[in-house]
Parts: C-alpha cells; structure tokens; sequence
C-alpha cells in the first residue's frame, strides 16, 4: 500500500497512537498562562547542576523518564528515543540518550525537532518497525543565547522582533496500534498523516528576526499539506505552528493567502501563547521545547478531552548555525507538520 | 508483521534496493589508495568558494545530484533527502537541502550519519513512505578542524592518536522493491536490515583520541547485531567499521572478544583504507564523509560485482561537541549498522 500523498505528506493507515506525553520547563515559563499544565516547572534553571547545556540534557532526560512512567513504562522498554536540540551537535539529546541507554536515533531540525520526530517516529510505527518508542526536544534560554547570539554578561539589549527560547523539554510516548497498551494518558490520540519539510530561505540574515526566517518554511509545509490531502484550513481544527511569534504569524498568512487559503482563524502559534503579555518577552518564545512543551502541557490534553478533533502540529526551524551568520549566510527555515488526532480506540 | 528482532535489530522484508551512489572528495583523498574510485576529486577544497563550509555543502549537494543522475533522476524525482554532517547545526546538509528543495530530514550522528540515514530512510521505504529517496553525509578537513580542534592557521602538531578528518561527501540512492526502475547503477544490492544504536561512554575525554571513544559503541552495536539475528562473525564477508582508525580498532577487537565474538579476521575499517601510510595522517581519516565515501567508491561496486555476499556496514559516532569538550564532558559515542546483502532480483 501506497502511503505517499501528493508531494510530500502520507497517510499512516495504523493509526499509531500518542499515549503520553511530558513536559519539564524552566522558571519564567512556569509563570506564564500555562504554568500550571506542566508537568515539573523548575525553580532554578541550572537544575543546580555545573552549566546551562547539563541541565538542558537533564530536563529532556527528565521528560522522557516522566512521559513513560505515565504508562508504567521504562526506558528500557522502548524501541527507540528519537530527539535532538538547537545545541551544537545536539548534546542535549545525546548525553540525554546516554542516560537512557535506549537504542537512539539522533535528529536535528532545530525548532522544528519535535514535528520531525514525531512524523518519522510515527512512519517507523507504523511500518512496523516500533511498538513503543519516545520523541522528544528541549532547548534552554541560557544556552541557546551563548550558542547563537550574545554571552548573557554582556546584558545585550533584544531587538523589538526578538522572540525569547523557552528553556523546556517534552517527550511524547507513540505505541502501535498493535501495542495492546492499557492505563495510558491518552486514550484517543493518533498521528494520522504529515508533511515532511523543504527548506525555504527568502534571504533573512537577522538571527534576532526568527519568525520571519521561518514563515515562509511554515506556509509552504501547511500549503503542502492542504494541497496533497485536498482539505481546506478548517478541516484543522486548529493549525499550530511552532514559534513564528507576533511578526512571523503576520507573514505566514499573507504568504499562505497568495496560496489562496485564509489560515489566520484556526492558527494558533504556541511562541505567542507561552509567555503572558506582562512577561515582557517581545514577540514570544521560541526554541525546539516550545512547541514541544505546549504540544504536550496544552494541546494532547486539550485534544485527548475533546475539546477539538484534529490539529495540524506545524514546527518551524531556523537551520543556521553561528558560523553560517557570521559567515554572511542567510536563514533557511524547514517546518515539518504532523496530523493529530482524537479517535475513539 | 513484527519486524523487530532482539534488542535493537530489524529485519527488511521487502528489501529496499541501493540503486545507485556517488562520492566526491579533496585532494589528499584523490591522492590516496582509492583516489581514481571516487566519482570527483577536486583539486582545491575550497572549489573555489568562499568558504570551506560553503564548499562541504557543495560537495554533498553534487554527490546527491550525482547518484540521481546516474539513474537518470533528478532531485525533483525523489520522496525525500535524509543526512548530516559533523557541523554545528549540519549546516552543510541543510544548506544542500535548500539547494535540492527535495522533502529534507536532518539527522545527527556525528560519523555514524551514513548508517544512520540507511537503516532509517530503508525502514521508511519498507514501511511505504518512500520509492526513491537519497542518503547523504559529509565531512572536510578544514572545517571540521575550526569547528572541533585548533584553526589550522595555528599549525598545532597532531598526537599520535589523531585522525584525519576526511574532506568527502557521498550520496546513496534507495528504491523500494516495487519501484521497477531500469538502468541502475547496482542492480544487485539490498538492505536486509539493521541495528540501531545506543549511546556508550568509557570516559574518554581526549578529542584527538576518537578511536578509543568510539570502539565501545562500535563493539556494542556490532555484538548486539550478532546476538539479534543469531549469527557468528563470519556470516558477513565484511564487518565494515567507519573510522575507528588503528587503536580504536584494536580496542574493538578485545571488547568484542570479551563478549565471545572474534571480528578480527573480517574487520574492515574505512578509516585505515582510505590514505596510504605514505601520506602520513597517523591514525588514518574520519568524518562523515569517510566511510559514506568509501562506501561509495569501494564496497557496493564491489559487493555488486560479487567480491562479497554480505557486508555489515557499521558506522561510528563521536557525540561530543566543542562545547561539551570545554566544559570536562567525556565523549559519548554510537554506532549505527546496516546489512547490505548481493541478491538476484
């Protein structure tokens, strides 16, 4: 059977299910309207460990240890942990993984780290290849900011498109549809289909200007896959994407209404919801843990409750590296998007 | 049908095909033992660029229009681009894949990306989310010593357990069993199955001693293949190893031997082949893009042609990164394996 559709999405026949999900998030995140959603919001962002990138790997370690005791599992258990982070040679994921000890499957898409694994985890699911498996993404505020912009000494002052990382880790837990698996979180949540990415780049070279490097990556993945499963933007309930913030979300839908589909209504743009107005983060949060922690503090709930039936989970990365900035380069931004959806099991 | 076998393998029953594969390399690796193998050797590791990184980009951008074109395909033609390079933010696999503007999946796995992105993009084609897609890696000398060593411009004598960071990218083509293409480069290759790996540390700390951090998750994964599938060494022809390099390999041999397996006798590391002793590089290449090259250039031509039945194609990876280094963190490492079989089809 066929599962490609069109240019680049599928369907996943199986329906591999989401069953649980975690998310570990830092001080400032823990104050913002969803504070009290997730599942361990820490006091200190060092975690009282020796540097910013250990505590990182602590948190997305943490993420998927608690996403798999929601099911009485263990890392043990699983086929794979597939994941990755912004840092330089994802060292977040791979001393997390070292930790784990499950087998690993190392990816990096920068923010758009969660979407990635979530829709490659969820072919090798259901082709077979996985009964239990973890995805999972972290990114942390003080080590992005020494890995791609300024030393936080330096007190460096945020332009006015700043978005702020979120310093946050999140695993979600897939099963197969044969994973006759009880006493989940989730009772009624598949990944049905997806888009994987192609990368954009429209000739932003302001690392401090994110959302706009990454609009036309998130228009083109949502206008893919509109296109190849013939659906218009309200078969989503919503349309999430991952940290386009205030100035990037603008963009997006005037790219996406030359395309000739309205998506302002049901976005919904988890950068923009993750810190409150008073928190005074500028154009909102951004980083692989933000969509991830939202994904799973927010929307799985929500989702799994039935307070909507099917979201169109869009993550956004910027694939510059320091080196590329400083070398002239511009930003080329890849977004991958997954179908998630409430089904009676 | 459960294709998961023992702890970390799998088994393809369709037999996803390698239909095709290019590799292009520097100078000092066109000088080297299997110089006139490679698809292009260019003359100046800058191809004239204006940078090293532009030019790995370059190179794993040409390697993949290579292999297409060798079955008289075109980027265009394909379900998706999966690869990585040792780079922060695999910069040069993401600039390519702006380039390609195929579907793009970014993995990291430091020098095991090659095996990585086989046995995943073999699983997705297995699974029928892909008919033809493209695996890729690169590394180059030059910038991988700015981004993990020394800048060159220093002239820092090298230890006597330093490798050399092989300046090569190659690309290999994938088919699933269904896709009926005509006039491929190997008519003879598939990937049976795999292993995918888990992350060891032994506690090196030393980046000029890659080897050694390597050889714990290379034995480990190549005994974890012998033990899933139930086979002794010399099931396969070859035991191909990325680029242990000389110490490394010895370590492996007596940490698989601990386990009551002898690979000695059909070891092959890509990594002592791919230079001459005459060129003086010590310990022998390494990167991404020495074992995807030599891959390339050597082992499937020659497992087509027949010189061998079955190879275990077994990459390794050094998950440090600069950063990790500083800070005191030792160097975990993992190693990904694929089955590559000669079948009639």
């Amino acid at each position: 059977m066929d599962k490609k559709i069109g240019s680049a999405s599928f369907i996943l026949p199986s329906l591999p299910r989401i069953v649980s999900s975690a998310a570990f998030v830092g001080k400032k995140e823990g104050e913002g309207p969803l504070g009290n959603r997730f599942d361990v919001v820490c006091r200190d962002d060092t975690l009282g460990l020796e540097s910013w990138e250990q505590a990182e790997s602590r948190m997305l370690e943490s993420a998927v240890r608690l996403a798999l005791r929601k099911i009485d599992k263990e890392p043990k258990d699983i086929d794979h942990f597939m994941g990755g982070d912004l840092l330089s040679q994802i060292i977040s994921a791979g001393f997390a993984a070292r930790e784990l000890q499950t087998p690993f499957i190392g990816v990096y898409g920068a923010c758009s780290t969660m979407a990635e694994s979530l829709i490659t985890s969820a072919m090798l699911t259901d082709g077979g290849f996985s009964s239990l498996s973890v995805c999972g993404a972290s990114s942390h505020f003080s080590s992005s900011e020494r890995e791609f912009r300024y030393p936080l000494e330096m007190g460096t002052q945020s332009p006015p498109t700043a978005q702020r990382t979120v310093t946050g880790a999140a695993a979600a837990v897939l099963a197969s549809s044969k994973n006759k698996l009880k006493d989940v979180q989730y009772g009624n949540l598949v990944i049905s289909g997806g888009t994987i990415g192609r990368v954009r780049d429209y000739g932003i070279t302001d690392a401090s200007n994110m959302g706009a490097a990454m609009a036309p990556a998130a228009a083109s993945t949502i206008c893919a896959n509109l296109e190849d499963f013939g659906v218009p933007p309200d078969y989503y309930d919503l349309i999430v994407t991952g940290d386009l913030g205030s100035f990037g979300s603008e963009m997006m839908y005037e790219l996406c209404r030359s395309k000739g589909y309205d998506v302002r209504v049901n976005h919904f743009d988890c950068g923009k919801e993750i810190y409150s107005e008073d928190q005074k983060v500028i154009c909102g949060g951004s980083g692989c843990g933000c969509c991830a922690s939202v994904l799973s503090a927010k929307l799985l709930p929500e989702l799994n409750a039935g307070d909507y039936d099917r979201i169109l989970f869009v993550a956004t990365g910027a694939l510059l590296s320091p080196l590329s900035s400083l070398q002239g380069e511009s930003i080329p931004s890849i977004a991958h998007a997954a179908v998630i959806e409430r089904r009676a099991l």
